[in-house]
């Protein structure tokens, strides 16, 4: 790979901007012209190091000698097609910058972090309270909704079975995404059934599927019944609703359980530091 | 919201791990142990300070005294619930980290860089070539391959007309959950339809929906036939195959168009650098 990729850009004032130190000088820029004071462009600089420093340490395999992807190299045979699914001739495409890349950049590791419990047990708080957190701590997280994805990629879908499952497993595979660009992705879902969480978790490296099950009861559920979903399953105006005529299963090997204790549902700020001890110790949150 | 939550976690070798400032002697710890030392940890307390400033201009409005989200309030009214597409008595749940903080915590703004063009016309080059030099430059950006999706999210689908509208469709919902990330997002897929792009463009706000045309002739693209594909096109043994037996309608009005200069298609990193030129015009390469 030709290393002028590391190379500042030709314009001087926008190297600045993005960051570049004055290799003459050796000092940091402090501030170039419309650039965030919040933010030191030292850090920038540290950055492309960091890229120019992985770069190094590849071969560029994929790479031909003016950096065009494999598929694009006059001469080097065909990509292998093949048939996924419905979908016929078709081929993967590997970018140089993975997985790996994007973790060193985000000084985290990608994950999945699958919040499953009852309607009102607790899972959009956590999820809130976790993003918030680790964004006070300056890493960056995403939060995958089960209602949100209804309003959009999953809109075609109603709450029928194979509905529910194609659900579940259309947000696995955006997890999937998030985790391998490096996100910690928070999925927050009913998610009933255990088949559908183990395929989920069967999608990704075991390590990064992290399955924090809300065991708080259905009495209180039912009692805080914050939209009102228990009250219309009850006088049956919802049907199949999740503890009510429809079951839900409890993981039997998640990573976490978030519980009472003494009686007492544990606030959001404790059950995000639980799921955040977790995340460091198991060493998410370094590259 | 409690200002408890910016504080550093209770443990102090976790909080110096975790890049806090020790206040009293106002150093700057140079690394924990197992922090990376590639990474300067004063960026994380830099971090946390950008989070905690960007949180004190936040009202709070959808946060209770302990930090709960607007759904799980005691007394707080039920959201509404609604009914869209298939989904019904759904609620939209808003957290309080949104794509503003985390564009600020990534120092460059969400958006989707949409490439479009012929099979072989070198979408994919572009996409690895971009998302090369935006990691090199220190910002975080995904590629969303039409082919790569389609050995997950869409397994499901194959190429008849509907399902083609549906694929897109679904990299485009997707697309706008990263760039609602802050990622900055390269989706690369034939997408050979004016009707189903601008409907990808239509699902975001208009000026974060970047479309990028690939100009190269069939006659190139043919020439260069990586995949094989167009050889088996020509055979019969692919149907509905863009360019050979389906059209391609071209953008009426993209924000850039990659273009042969003096009949010479250009290399990967002068694409790219076009693309970025644009993004850095245009703002996206700061919060």
């Amino acid at each position: 790979m030709s290393s002028i990729q590391f190379l500042p850009p030709a314009n001087y004032t926008v190297a600045v901007e993005l960051g570049f130190r004055d290799s003459r000088s050796k000092r940091c820029w402090s501030a170039g012209a419309g650039f965030s004071k919040r933010w030191c462009p030292r850090m920038r600089s540290i950055r492309a190091e960091t890229a120019a420093e992985t770069f190094g340490s590849r071969k560029g395999e994929s790479l031909g000698p003016n950096g065009e992807c494999d598929c694009d190299i006059p001469g080097r045979s065909a990509p292998a097609l093949s048939n996924v699914g419905n979908s016929t001739n078709i081929a993967w495409h590997e970018c140089p910058i993975g997985k790996l890349e994007r973790q060193i950049l985000l000084n985290q590791k990608g994950c999945v972090i699958w919040i499953t419990g009852l309607s009102g047990s607790g899972k959009s708080t956590l999820a809130c309270a976790l993003s918030r957190e680790l964004y006070a701590l300056g890493y960056l997280s995403y939060v995958l909704d089960g209602d949100n994805i209804r309003h959009g990629l999953n809109k075609d879908l109603c709450f029928k079975a194979e509905d529910r499952a194609e659900n579940i497993r259309r947000i696995g595979e955006v997890a999937k995404l998030f985790a391998d660009a490096g996100v910690i992705c928070i999925a927050s879902l009913i998610s009933p059934y255990r088949r559908d969480r183990d395929a989920c978790r069967a999608m990704l490296p075991e390590s990064i599927f992290i399955e924090v099950y809300m065991d708080i009861s259905l009495e209180v559920c039912e009692s805080r019944d914050a939209k009102g979903l228990y009250k219309l399953a009850r006088e049956g105006k919802i049907k199949g609703f999740t503890g009510v005529d429809d079951t839900y299963e409890p993981p039997l090997n998640c990573e976490i359980v978030i519980a009472p204790t003494d009686g007492e549902c544990p606030p959001p700020g404790t059950m995000a530091k639980q799921v955040i001890s977790y995340l460091h110790e198991n060493g998410f949150l370094k590259a």
